[in-house]
């Protein structure tokens, strides 16, 4: 990384550099000994060190983010519009585990406290959950839950709190679809997450298509309240609050106890991201990813559109053919399932990413896949698929945030980390969610609701490694329970949201 | 209608029975002169009132439902297995206002009580709504909602409530794609609801696709509140509250006042349904959908998937050749959108619909059609589209309860009637809806959430007709506030759930 007081360039064979002075740099400026600036660009935005010919490569992160698509002069904004697309990488030319990284030294002796579970899972938190097979039945369980916070929890100390895992899917949808089994499997995932401590009460309406014995047959029979055989509506409510107190009774027997780091199942995501979030939330939440994974803990990155243009770099690091054979299937799927419906991978970057800096997809997948740290990836999971690996895993999610967050609770993680730099107040109830910003600015004016601001990283007081073990400490000590990260502190929580790629009927 | 102890036949020249006995009908018994059940046969389920070759016609309502898969003796069970399905009307092969009814003799008189707004258009409740333009923002919202609930709605006794229109669209999705337009539409017009009052508060984050100024353009500057903006959590929720209150204000001062019935925009739809709903409930509420029309009101109709098998019922009674232009194009949309996910319209009936006698999508549609009444169709609406005419509409929608229920308020519905015959507890929060249920067994088990029982037809305890002016009464009655219906009663809401055919990203 070459910085100077206006701007850093991250790899040397950059020929841009990213303004860091929080004013923008104004015309005339003379920002090093041979460049000066010929327009205003904007803080965040790309600055030309160079002059480009038309279709010269433009270079940032050490790769061609795109070409210049008119003569841009040494010292310009090179703002979005002056950079064409280039191809994204072509799957059947990609190298497969050509380039499996080493383990790491393993790190010893972390631990925290967590809910441990009979099938040998660990929770974060202990919370009731109760499925619904179908949308129709929320509206009776939404007035049950509300009894259950008001006249219940207070009884049960022990517990988190009470979660109606309400969703759109269930019913009018295509069930024997081939892409249904996305939603059904992320479901059916999400039942069994280990903060409901192996308690799952199920609310069914009785003549939906997603029959709970069919596609959610772990739920035990008992435990399955069907709506259509109960006589109205008050006798719905109280069914469901009678079986949610048997719940409560056992969840409140419930303690934490030492479990070591291993036993983490960690998330990544991003969201609202801007050109510095792959220059320090980015690499700091990368280096965490490899402190947990030297831990023996479990680590998924996702997000396929924000790693597509990235790709490249990810295939070398799979740990054999077929993890990689399994990566290339999802990128691919995505491809088509974006072209089905007449659009392609740069569908991706939003207004804010491009206020922010970012001029396309190419540049936003390069500082997205720093995130995923250094270490070998060991598997690659479906949408909504369990994670059965410890180590560095790829989650093929769509990257809205909702979604991704949605498919990766349902492949089992604990914690959450999520980096932004426009600034999103995001939050999951079923686990925390530590935020993390990309720049200073923002966690400043967000200051009770960014838990940790790897801003510094530019400014020079921190470095990547410092702001990594800073947030992988924090990890363990709001995982343990003994700190809440913001979103839970003021209960925020956004919904659940289903990937279901099939139709609705 | 011919109908005995133990069966009714719909139209005269059906080949098949419905079983009315409630317990079913068992081996054996003499059911007619000359008809002698030959195995059990379960209440709502086809009786074969003579014997079939392999591949005959199986006519109900007069239309064939499909062709006997195998022999059946008469006196069988027609289970659905039985039936093989036929093909799906040919869209250009279609009659097109070939059969457009007169209009029906004007119904005049008859008021409602209702909120006008500036715009002319009447609401039948108060609520101040509070858009969003991305999933993002919701977890602040709630909580500022719920404190909104508590410590300011008591103080403005003339507003019914605060609704937060959280919807899962907004960002991560492609909003570029061609079939984007029907979810932007969707919210667009959800945001100017009468029932809205002219106020509307709309909540956005600052970097998500749907820019408000872009896509939501009816919203004034002043009443966009930017989270991105704000410094911090508490500020967030401050300047949402503040807001509100300006509103509430307003809103209180509104009052009720007397209204033509020609002010109402009722949309129909069905959800749960069995054999029965096709015989009883619908053709009630098609009879008050007539009653509606005579009376000046708008009327919509629904469930692409559910019409297609009547479409050549419909084709005839669109009001011109324009009107029917669009039907066969909202159809034949219908028909590749779920081709391209593999699957037909046939992906349409539930578990629930089967076991309540429904052999396939043909049978269902025939049933469900019967909400339409016997009036011209003015309009067709592509989905979530503002309905602009008085009259009887179809609106385009899928048949997913809540899909169909947001496309209908999308298009200006102010008051819903549902038919069910297995019976779902649903509601919309934003305006009344009337539950019908099909059978008298089902309005005994549910009396606290079915509004009206249309199974009296069946039992000839009541007509058609009977139920019908019974639901237009109670429709006028709901709609002035004078009477609460059990969803209204109960706050049972379920969710908007936007109708995204476009790929999320």
């Amino acid at each position: 990384m070459i910085k100077n007081k206006f701007f850093i360039k991250i790899n040397s064979i950059d020929n841009v550099g990213s303004v860091i002075e929080p004013g923008g740099i104004k015309a005339g400026t003379k920002i090093s000994d041979d460049i000066m600036t010929i327009e205003y660009i904007p803080y965040a935005h790309k600055i030309s060190l160079k002059s480009f010919k038309k279709g010269e490569e433009i270079i940032r992160y050490g790769e061609t983010i795109g070409y210049a698509r008119e003569i841009i002069p040494k010292g310009s904004w090179i703002s979005e519009d002056k950079v064409e697309l280039p191809q994204a990488p072509k799957l059947d030319e990609l190298p497969v585990a050509t380039k499996v990284p080493e383990p790491l030294p393993p790190l010893e002796g972390y631990t925290f406290l967590g809910y441990r579970n009979a099938d040998g899972s660990v929770g974060t938190k202990n919370i009731l959950g109760i499925m619904t097979s179908v949308q129709c039945v929320e509206g009776v369980l939404n007035v049950a839950v509300e009894r259950i916070r008001q006249e219940l929890l207070p009884k049960y100390p022990n517990v988190d709190g009470v979660m109606p895992i309400n969703h759109n899917y269930g019913c009018g949808v295509a069930i024997d679809a081939p892409e249904a089994k996305i939603p059904i499997r992320t479901l059916r995932n999400i039942a069994t997450h280990p903060n409901f401590g192996g308690e799952l009460l199920l609310v069914s309406l009785g003549c939906e298509k997603l029959i709970p014995n069919k596609y959610l047959s772990d739920v035990e029979e008992e435990n399955i309240i069907v709506l259509q055989k109960e006589h109205g509506f008050e006798m719905m409510v109280d069914i469901i609050i009678k079986k949610a107190q048997q719940c409560l009774e056992r969840l409140n027997k419930r303690t934490r106890e030492v479990c070591p780091a291993s036993d983490l199942i960690v998330g990544l995501q991003c969201g609202g991201s801007d050109a510095f979030s792959g220059v320090t939330a980015n690499p700091a939440v990368g280096y965490a990813a490899d402190l947990l994974v030297r831990a023996g803990a479990t680590v998924l990155f996702s997000e396929v559109t924000e790693v597509r243009d990235g790709v490249h770099h990810l295939a070398p690091r799979v740990i054999n053919q077929e993890v990689g054979q399994k990566l290339k299937k999802e990128i691919a799927w995505y491809d088509n399932y974006l072209n089905r419906g007449g659009v392609d991978r740069n569908a991706n970057p939003t207004p804010g990413n491009k206020a922010g800096g970012l001029a396309n997809v190419v540049e936003k997948s390069l500082g997205s896949i720093a995130k995923s740290g250094s270490t070998a990836i060991v598997d690659v999971l479906s949408p909504g698929e369990k994670a059965k690996k410890k180590g560095l895993i790829f989650a093929a999610t769509p990257a809205s945030d909702f979604v991704c967050g949605t498919c990766q609770l349902a492949s089992g993680i604990t914690l959450q980390i999520f980096t932004t730099g426009r600034g999103t107040p995001y939050g999951l109830s079923m686990i925390p969610v530590i935020k993390v910003s990309s720049n200073t600015e923002l966690a400043k004016r967000w200051n009770d609701l960014i838990d940790i601001d790897a801003g510094e990283i530019v400014t020079g007081e921190a470095t990547i490694e410092d702001v990594g073990w800073e947030l992988f400490k924090l990890i363990l000590k709001i995982a343990s329970g003994k700190k809440k990260a913001w979103a839970d502190y003021w209960g925020i929580k956004n919904a659940l949201c289903l990937f279901n790629p099939a139709p609705i009927t």
